[in-house]
Order: structure tokens, then sequence, then C-alpha cells
């Protein structure tokens, strides 16, 4: 069976034979960008009729189609990441994560914010001093169970 | 000079002896709620007024005020976080950090989303299925430099 | 205001005088053993009437019953346990995740146990060649949304 | 002499092809799914008749049975694990490590439960609310010897 | 209620005041050596019995004695020892770990030796090309349970 | 010249083709279990000798004589070992070592036990409540120089 | 596609084989010697029109133009370097990252030096006692939003 | 005798009392801002009569002008830094270390930039599109000895 | 029993009071400078006739001279050391070690140099062009044991 | 371009093929037997003379001149070394930091040792109890600069 590997490797390759973006992919199936980019990097799972769409999109084959489908096994560099750009993201956690922490308690109780049941948008706000980046987390609010 | 971890525990006496929200205290000296709270929790700083009127609103003294405006040391327990709440957004940055390099590249080209030109907003949003948390966050894009 | 160190330093102490074991103050509480303990070590937060019924359990004041009500930042040694009770749950881990994975994916698609909508039972089954310990983990299963 | 890592590719392979789940192959040998998995997975050995039992099953040849009779060698990512349902174990562990040392001491005295002579079970609770994963663990409890 | 570390210097200043060996002191309860001194270094517990002895050949009080009983988390600097008689042990067990694992396979099977249902020994074998130090280890062979 | 992994793994396979144990070997040899299994492994070196009494039991040729000859550079998993079996025995150094380190110096006075001027040999008991594994260290005790 | 290190490797040969220097080859192409470095060695991206003059400075044909135009993912050795040129660099910020905290914020207010908008230029400084490297960083000072 | 977190204690609460920059302190001893901060955080050490000429500068006594002379134990966080402004020297490091060491190298031949018998200086660069951070690091180049 | 730590407090107390070098108070007692220092330091121990001459140099009392006589635990700051001089040998072991072997091996034979039964010396070389460190390490070659 | 560990790869082959000692090539080339070894192991880069010198005493041809005389880029294992010979040089450094730099500064003031204008001489010093490994260090003391 394809690995996953050589599945982000084979859409990486038609995406750029193709010349699309993230988001005309993304559209062409009906999922946001961010779930279609992460699926095809490996890191989600598509059901069986979004991963023969994006395939259709792309002229990949079955294979490809079946590795979309497969549930991963999540990994990442692991402890601090390097990339300046994921890097910040970490920075934002370490820095705001106590404040995050206060204010969801304040608003929600004791619970989290699921990373499961979760949503993120990116998109980009014009601006004359400097265009910025706007990132939105959405995640279900889960209260602690006591029993 | 009255350190950091003071200045914290003294806030958070007196937000406790007042029954206040953060909330309400960032409101009362015009300013969002994450950054009131990063900034008594010592990983921010105030300029010299806002410091002042968050001693007032709290009934607070002066070596609090000036506490309140020393450029912090930024530091956290590091490496990867343990607390539940915190580590959800580890994993987000594990999870989808090379989604959203891909996404941010595509958008903007190369360089990165501001941790420090940058804002978060945490807001509630109701929902019959169970409520959900929404942060935002908005970061300034920083293309790199080429010489 | 009491910390959660102080808190568990105190209940600890009642505890030996009152010579009561764990269950027979959950039971007293109307709470589970698991969760009751739990708390009592900081590491979950109980409502109002549960941390003011422990409190008259155990003949603790208003301090205990209000630090059994903050929303504990959580915490443990990190990394590799070493104590060899738990070491071996790491180790379990360790030896079973795959395992876990696979058949969890198998019964209910991808997603996860919840370690936040979730309860644990610890018994005792009594045994001629060696009584043996029964853990007993219940997680709701969250699906991964797709978006 | 096959390795682990080959007679998990071929093991895997045969279970596509066949189309049988992990709970089928294991009743076919008359053994858990659990301990039969971790096997195919390079984790635990398999008596003689048993891995040729699982070879005929899915029709896999003699490398593969003599593999699945070798005393592996443990061994997994190691620290802290990140895919997000194996770590949600692990987070178990560090929030209620403690607890499981308060009350299995309190039941059985000083020593540990056992990783060795171990069993474990995994199963679906249907729920309206959302369905839920039951595992159980089952050690036997091990008294530290005093001399 | 006295902690381990406190009772550890309390029986530490008793031995170096009565001017005893470990040897003596576990002699006079009737426990050996290396199990007396792990428990007075908090690291096993003593039963209600041996605890007084030990209590009453030191001259120490209850809280001693109590402290004693309890069951211990056992802790160490962790990862990689670095006191040379401590670390040449580590070296034992990183250049000849796979060595005892073909060995022990070979004459037991699949399994492992305890480390609960254990003993340790350490005698002076007197030689004139220098001393040396014999260590036996004794612990139960735990097959694996296979289900 | 071939390295030492490609001469652990012509000696595995030749030692199952014979389908001679350690002991056999070691036997054969003139050499203890301990020591015959660590050389093969990779992890000692042999005299010329034995080098090639080695090859002529197991009918290997020449380059794995010289392979067993040439000095190791010892290496292993590194840190915190994690199959079961290896594991135990880093725990009882970590549970046992500073008990060890009281009673050498209550034996020797200040100094280590060797792991180089050191033998191991690894012994069944056999029990009705099971069979126990006793493993003796015997090391040469090297006494601090002061200069 | 061409990955970052076919890139270097190839633009590394070429180098050798033109007999160029990293200053002639930055020169040749209107940029300084440390970006074009950097990005030759696949830690920066060029422009288009850049990346087809460095490849026909070194007579390197499409795929080197294209892989040197990709956002590239930023990664090093980790933790601490080893290389002692590159490790007094590290000992640099050890040694005086506080000293550069106190002047740059009493220079500038709370904020950073950007490592994103940043040149840094290296010369060699002529000195009878032994020449000197002389590095200038150029960073933009980010001061910190508040909001 | 004083230590030199007590010391750079002492330094700081005169520096604010009199209200003084470190650039004013340095040049009031006839030193640059860098080595006279650095030596005040306990980074470096002064000679007698520096260390007198700064504490007459503070109005601090004779232990603090000893103190200040003392060869320090350089020590700090570790690993990776977390403040935001010495996070990215460090992300410098690691981006741009190969670079320089290719063009130190392609300058000076193998060698290093010494740390020891090095200079650095801390400007401002005023520019209407935001100040500027300059830094300037000045080594001695120490070239490998061959023998 | 006077614990390490405050002993070499003491011991430098008086050594600063008595105007005395490392040398001279070696020297006092017929000992080595190395040695010396590093049992003042708690990482050696000294004989009872060296201990009380020690504190008779010093104007020290008993308990002093039987903290020096006792069995140190030797621990340092683990992993990568920071102190620029500690580093310095830290990257020679890194650098040479390989060498070292290669070179011990082929004059030796298989086998260590002891790191206790072992002398340190360090000089002063002085040299126009600077001043050398000579350190001069001396230890008994230690053949690994056959058996 | 060859690289390091080709080049080294090829030296081994003809050293063993020749015969020769490091000792025997190194003084063949007018080079000390330490730094021959280390340039020949990748850590250090030999002058155009000397690379050819080698290159014809073992019979080797032009790419591995060009190779010795490549700049190194030095890495080993990192952090804590495990083989037994090379640890032990780690531990002397844990154990006697401290006192090497107590000597160090009393002899020449606050600086360090270069282990760059450094060399290393390795002796064997025949004794009746034991021969012994004589290490010599010699490296220029670098005071550190005030400016």
């Amino acid at each position: 069976m394809m690995n996953k590997e050589l599945m982000t490797a084979k859409i990486l390759e038609a995406k750029v034979a193709k010349g699309m973006t993230w988001e005309a992919i993304a559209e062409s199936i009906g999922m946001s960008p961010v779930f279609t980019t992460s699926a095809c990097l490996g890191m989600n799972s598509f059901t069986e009729d979004k991963a023969f769409a994006l395939c259709e999109t792309l002229g990949l084959d079955k294979p490809v189609a079946e590795a979309l489908q497969v549930c991963p096994k999540k990994a990442w560099e692991g402890g601090v990441p390097q990339d300046p750009l994921i890097y910040r993201l970490y920075e934002i956690v370490g820095v705001y994560g106590d404040t995050m922490k206060e204010l969801i308690h304040e608003k929600f109780g004791d619970g989290i914010m699921s990373a499961i049941d979760f949503t993120m948008d990116i998109e980009k706000e014009e601006n004359p001093k400097g265009d910025r980046v706007v990132v939105t987390l959405n995640g279900k609010f889960l209260p602690y169970k006591a029993w």
C-alpha cells in the first residue's frame, strides 16, 4: 500500500505540473484550504469521495486516493521547532499560553479547546503599513468531566 | 525594585479581592483582555499611563506600576508544555505547522507572521452542540529581506 | 489565595488524622475515588458544593474549599516517569500505543479517545495466583472534524 | 532470518489483500485482538502453533511464522509521544499517575501493577451523546519483596 | 507527617552518633543490608515491626517509624547518572543489556527479570591482585502473558 | 574490512543454521557465555585464537575472525533504555544506586567497582514459585588515587 | 522538483569546477556574499532573476534556478552546535544575550531586533597582532505591539 | 565573599536609584557599554581600578568592587533560549552558521573567530522605515594549529 | 553532619581570609594542587591526617575535617558544560575522542585509561607569543578482562 | 568532491593494507601522531604538501589529498559520550572542571586554555603495577579582552 510520504510527493508533483494553488485544489473538492493541505501533507485523512475528487482534480490514480483515506500517524520534528515561521507560532504558545488559560477558564470554566473538533482559517488582511496574516482557530470547548 | 513574580502575585490577589474579571480590568484601562492579562502575568510591559491606570483600578501602589513597565524576560516551561489546554495549542502548531507554512507562502511569498507586531483575540461562540473557543491571531507579514 | 500544594498538604494531613481512606472520602461526597483523589492532589477541580462537602468530611476550612475549585495548571515530572508503578503505565502506552491506534481506528474511524470527557475506575480482582489490578479507562471517541 | 519490520509489512499487506480486520484475524487463531495486533506489529511473540495458525489465516509462509516467534526488542518513539491518540494516553498517565499510585497502594499495599503478566481489552460503548472507547487494563499486582 | 527526606536525615544522624554500620543495623532487625539501606534512603518501605525495630536500634521515635512504612515515590537523578560508582553500573547495563537479553531469552523464553520480586546482595571478595566487589541480583523470571 | 554490524549478522545467521545456543558456542571455545555473546554482538573483542576458534565452530571465514579482534566503539540506545528486560536493569541502578554506593564505601572505602576488570554470570535458579534469574557482577574494586 | 540538498550539491560542484569564490559569485549577480551563500546552502530563497543569474554564472540549468526560488524550510543541527566556529557564536549569544537585551531595551524600548528584516556582513580586519573577523548584524527594531 | 548574584542586584538597585543608563555608567569608567554591562551582570570580570571606579560612580562599597574582580563561572539558561530578543540571535546562528563558516574559511583559512579576544558594539541606526539595531562582533581570527 | 557545600564555603572563606593560593595550601599538607583543590571543592575525599592538616593550615575546626573525609557523590552541571574554560575541554574530548581511542588502542590494545587510578597536573609554560597552559593526565591503562 | 567520510574510509583501508601504524604514518610526513590521526578521521585539515605526502605514503590518489585539505565541519555524537574510553575523559572534565578553572585562574588570571592553538601528545609510561597512559594537553592561554 502506498505510504503517506509517497502520496505527498505525488500530490506535490501533480500540483506543480497543473500549476494549481492549494486554494484552487481545495475549492475544486469543496473543502477548506487548511484541511485539504493538511490531508495532502499526510496529517489528516479524507473520506472516500473527497479522496477520489482530489485525485481527479490532479490527475492521480487510485493508490493515492487510498492513501489519502488512511488514518495518519501524526508526527513532527518534535520539541522546539526551528523554521522561523513555525517557531513564531510556538513562541506565541509559550508567551500567551497562560494568558489563554486564564481567559478561556474565565469565559468557559475548567476545560480545554479541542484540537480534534477544530477548524483553522488563514486569511490575508491588506494593510498599507504591511499586510497582515490572520489565523483563526475554532475549537469546541470540552469541559472536564467529573464523576 | 519589585520583580515580575511579586507584581503578578499582588495583581492576582487584588483581582480576587475586587472580584473583577480580566475583561473588566482590561476595559477599565482601555486595553484588550489578552494584552492586559499577559502584561499582568509578566509577559508584556505597559506604558506608564496604562500601568498607573491598572493600579488605580485594582487599588495597587506605585511599585506595581513600575514593575508593569519593565521590559520582561519572557520564559516558559520550555520544550513540550504539559497542561492540557496549552498542550493542545502546541499540538496544533505541530500538526498544522507545515500547512500554515504552505498557505502563508502561497498568499504572501517567503516570510513569516510576526509574533511581535501581533495581536490576539479570544471569543466564545455559542453553539447548541457545545460552545466553541475562537482564537484569532493577527500578525504582520514580514518578508525576508534579500541584500 | 491558598495554592494547590498547600491545599493538598492540608487534605493529606486531615486524611491521616481522621484515618480515612480515599474511597471513604469519595463516598462521603458522592464522587468516584479516582476523581476525588485527583482533585485532592491538585489535578482536577471540584464544583463549589463538592469542595465544601469534602472540607466538611475532613474538618477543613474555607480556603481549602476555595482552592479545590480553582482550575489547576496540570503538570508532572515530565518525559519518562521513574516511579516503578507509574513507569509500568508509561511502558504500556509505549508497547501498546500503535496497537491501540490500530484497533480504535478499526472500530471507530479516524479520531481519538478523549482525555477530558473521560473517567477512570480502579478495582481489585481477587485471584488465588495473585490478586490483579483492573483499571478501566472510559473516554468519549472524538472524530477528527473535516471542514 | 526475517526481521520484525519485514514481518509486519508482509502481515499488513496480506491483511489488506484478504480484507480482514484485526478482530477477525484474532478470532481465527483463538487469541485476543490486542495481543494479536501487538504481536503482528512486532511488540510481542507468538508460540509456534499460533504463529503458524496466523500464517495460515493470511496465506503467509514459514519465515513470517518464524519471525513471529522471536522475542522482540521492544522500542517506541521514546519520551513524549506525538500522535494525538497516543499522546492522550500519555497525558492520562501524567495527570492520573499519582492518583493511581495512591489508590493501588490503598487497596494492595506497596507494589506495582505488572506490565508483563498483563492483558488489555478495547471495547466500543455505544452512547447517543457520542460513542465511548473503553480500555481495560488487567495486571497482576506484584508486591515489593523485602529480604 | 514526616517526609522521606527528613526521615533519611534523622537515620543518618543517628547512625553516625551510634557509630553503627549498615550491616550492623540490618543484622539488628533481621533484614539484609541492601534492603535495609534502601528503605532508610527512602527507596523501599518497611513493615510496622521492622520500622519500629530499626527505630529502637537507633534510638529514634515514632514519626520516623511511621515514615519508614509509607510507600515511597521512587525517583533518582534520571537519564545518565554521573557519580562514577553509579555510572559504571549504568555502563554495564548499556554494554551488556543486549547480551543479557539474549542469554535470559535462551534460558527462560520471552519475559523479563523482575525488579520488584527481586533481591540484591553485595559482597567483598578478597584477592591479592586487588579485592573485588561481587554483586548478586536475583529476580523472579516473569514470562509475558499471551491472551 | 568487515564492520561489527555485518560480523554480528553473519554470526547470528550461522548460529541459527547450526542450531547452537550461546552456551554451546561459548563452551566450544572455552570462554564464558556472557563474554562470548557480548563479543559476537560487537561490544567486546576476542584475542586471535578465540576469534578463529569461534569461526571454526560456526563455519565462518577469516574476515569475521578479523572483525572479532577489532577494539569496538561501544554504543547503545542511550539515556533511558526502553526494552522492558533492559529497562528493569536500569531501574535497579536508579533505585539501588545510592544503596550500593553506601555499602561499597562501607566495605571498601572511597572508590568504585570496575566495569572493565569485570565479569558477569547469568544463571537460572529453579523455584516452584517461579524460576529466578541470578545475575552475578564481579568487578575489581578501584580505590581513588590521591596524589 | 529538485530539492534543496541536491541544489546545494550542484552549486558546490560547479563552484569548485569554476574555481570561483562566494564573493565572486555574489558580485556577479549583484547580491551580498552572505545572502548569496545562504541561499545556495538552502537557507534563503532568490527571486527569479537572481536565481537565473546565478545559474548563468555557474553554468547550471533550470531546475537549479527553480529550486533556488522555493521558500526553504529552515533547519539546523539543533540545540547546542558543535563545530567550534559555530559554537563560539552560540557562546557569544549565551554570554552576552542578557547584556544585549539590557542595551537594546535602553536604546529602543521593549521590542526585538528582527532576524527577518535583517542583513549580515562579514569582513576581514588586518591587524599585525592577528587579523580579526568583523561581523555586522543589522536588523530592524520591532517594538512589541500593545492593543 | 559577596557572590555575583548579590553583586548584580546591588548594582541594578544603585543604577535605578541614580537614574543612570548603562552608557553613562560605562562612560564614567572609560569602558564600553557592552563590556561594562556584561561585567555588572556577572559574565565578565573587571580589573581592580575599573571595579573601584564603577563603585564610586554608583556609590557602592568595597565588597561589590571585590566581587566585580572575581573570574566568573559563565552560565546561561542553556540549550535553546526563550526570550524573543535572545532567541532571534540564536536563530541567526542557526540559519547563518554554515554561511559564516564558508565565508570565514574563504577569507581566512581553517580556524575560528575568537569569543575571548573579542569585542561587541551595539548601535542605533535611525531609519524612517523603522530604526535598526546594528551589532558589530569583532573577534581575533585563530587559525587551527597543526603539529 | 556538615555537608560538602558548607565545607567548601568554609574553606573558600578561610582561603581568602588567609590570602593563600591553592598551591600554597596543597604544599602545606604535602599533596598536589589538583587533588587538594578537588577535595576542597567536594569532588574527592581526604584521609584523616590530610583532612586535619588542611584544617590546621586554614584554621578550620573538626566538622570541616570530618566532611573532607566523606566519600563524595560526584555530580556536575551535566551534558554540555557552558563556562568557556570548561567547554573547551569538553570540545577537545569531542574533537579528539576518536583519535585518542585509535592511538591508545594502537599502543596498549583494547582497554581504557582509568579516571580513578589517575592523576592530573597543571603547569604554566612561559612563551613570548603568549603563555601556554600545560595539562598532564596520567591514568592507569586498564585492559578489558575476557573470561 | 570526495567527502570526509569516504576519505577516512579510503585511508583506513590503505592503512590496514600497508600494515602501518598511525605513528609510522605520522612520522613519514613529519607530523605528530595525534594531529595526523585527527586529520585522517576528518576532524582537522592538512596543508597541501602534507596532504599529498600522506597520500604518497599510503598509495592514495588526488581526491583523497584534496579532501584532506577541506576545512572540516567538526561534529561528534554529542552530549554525553558512551564509549568507555571516551566517557572517562568526559568524566574527568566533569569531576575536575571546576578544579582546573580555579588553578588556571590562579596561575594566569581570567581567561581560557585555547582548544584551537592547541596540541596534544599521548605517551605510554611503562610501570610494573600496570602501564599508564600519559596525555599532555598544551593550549595557549587566552585572556578575556576587556574594552
